[in-house]
């Protein structure tokens, strides 16, 4: 086994292994990690196309005992963390998850744990990458940082006095949802109107890069893609070809993302925000406008403080490293 | 002393005491206040009419003098807490405070401690209000809740696993100054616009009571009033004789207020919202709104799960209780 560091040959008593899962909009991503975050075995399935949440734990039983086998069976593993939309800590439930396909109240940490056969504790994905970044990251050391994962949502995690902030009921950390525009663009998924999860996500970037392709007719790149197979790396792609309108649509996702953050620094005053996730690829395309933003948003003594730091974990990695931390914490 | 439940009488041993001060956009109030949260004596100057933060700490003296004095002289005083907007716990600072006469950054803690030969800590105005919520109000036994003072401005304190946020360098929790309306009304305290503070705040109602007054011209108990006379109690007063301009005031900053909170809620989860200060003498005039709001823009996770609940101490005590509570925490 040439990727584990730790491992003792020629004896029984081999160091024991986390699993950690971080279940997404689109994907989830899994891997088998050691106690010095060290991701051994990974792969990934896809969230969409289980309308039943039993079956997606089939396919990630079926999919994981493959990794778990190669790490040397299930007596080496001590446990799975899983971070999930809208999971919750306490109850190691998912309840109503708006980009999830299983609606209402699903015991997640209860299911895998009985399809597995080994200790299964949840939190939110966000929580699960935060934990991830204070652990092996760009927040390592810090004791008030805020994670922001932009990917098919927009999903947080705050650390504050060195601690997550779980809130009384374990919810707390929904700043993807947080109303950036008031009456601003509806989100199917939650019935409300102008969150910042509505501009500053994926979906968010295509459709307003469809908004601004429908309101005007300059020309762009972007009019050649046909509709239904715009997305927002497609606009990436034409923002890097320094196509006129698809940097527009960055400016403006950076705008929104900027103003939300400072109202996010005005809560918690954190020492940095550490961004995550595909939107982070467009680099300074997004992070210009969303540092100018945010500082023209803040009051005086926040004035160029905090900084807006990407991560550097690979991109799964973050959450599952995360979530396997969860494991270490568990109680015998 | 009749007012103080533990003085030993006969004997040189009496039991310490704090002086607890509240400093205001407009008035500072002070007490000298015993272990079990009993004010034994408190009294108020104006905090305008101060150029030179120097010349208000000479009155402050002269003030509270008379108090210590009254309470058994300053051998009996353990030491002095203050809540001042931008108050910083760590440096003792208050820096850049919009709402004050005093600009730039002042080393209050330090100030007074030299004025008054007695050792001084500082903390946000706010952040001295909702310990003593926690100590000896509607916060009593809540680990995770948010303080909102709406007063001349607004300010807040947040607790999460039972502990003040204070963020990276001390500032944490400027709900006021959360961007609520973007390219909102101008606040010139802060030269930024649509802030939480320039709409909810005691200053905000009289803006939108004149702003309405002068966009249309149905009939009101308001137009009575000369201009510069105007204010938020004058407006609570029409309200309650039923004036429908007056009330409409209310429904609207209930409604902003109600947005903003739903956005702190959807930060750090709190078990309950306290509100205190002078807007929540209008009662379910401005609650029910901000209520009805707060509902309206919380994912269903957090549905019907927030209290909000009106301070029930003095107005001036939970403050003053607050910044006297810090005193016992200072380390010998």
């Amino acid at each position: 086994m040439p990727n584990s560091k730790k491992t003792t040959t020629g004896s029984v008593s081999l160091d024991p292994l986390a699993i950690g899962i971080d279940i997404g909009g689109t994907g989830t991503k899994f891997g088998i990690v050691d106690r010095n975050g060290n991701v051994l075995f990974s792969s990934e399935i896809s969230t969409r196309g289980h309308d039943e949440v039993e079956s997606f734990i089939d396919e990630l039983h079926n999919s994981l005992n493959a990794l778990i086998e190669k790490s040397g069976g299930p007596g080496r593993i001590r446990g799975i963390g899983v971070g999930a939309p809208n999971g919750n800590y306490y109850t190691g439930t998912v309840e109503y998850a708006p980009n999830l396909p299983w609606k209402g109240i699903i015991p997640l940490a209860k299911l895998i744990q009985n399809k597995f056969q080994l200790p299964a504790v949840l939190t939110n994905d966000a929580n699960a990458a935060a934990i991830g970044e204070m652990m092996y990251g760009a927040a390592k050391d810090m004791k008030d940082f805020i994670m922001i994962t932009l990917g098919t949502g927009v999903g947080s995690g705050i650390v504050a006095n060195g601690r997550l902030i779980l809130g009384h009921d374990g919810f707390a950390g929904e700043l993807g949802h947080t109303i950036t525009i008031p009456n601003g663009r509806f989100h199917p998924g939650t019935g409300k109107y102008g969150s910042l999860e509505s501009y500053a996500s994926a979906t968010g970037v295509t459709l307003t890069a469809i908004e601004m392709l429908e309101k005007n007719d300059t020309d762009s790149l972007l009019r050649k893609i046909p509709k239904g197979k715009l997305d927002s790396k497609k606009v990436y792609e034409a923002a890097i070809e320094n196509d006129q309108l698809a940097k527009d649509v960055f400016e403006f996702t950076g705008k929104i993302l900027g103003m939300a953050l400072a109202n996010f620094v005005m809560f918690s005053s954190p020492e940095a925000i550490i961004l995550f996730g595909g939107l982070t690829k467009a680099g300074e395309l997004i992070l210009k406008p969303t540092r100018e933003h945010m500082e023209q948003n803040l009051i005086q003594v926040f004035s160029n403080k905090v900084k807006i730091l990407v991560s550097h974990l690979k991109e799964s990695d973050a959450a599952i490293l995360g979530a396997s931390a969860l494991v270490w914490e568990m109680k015998d």
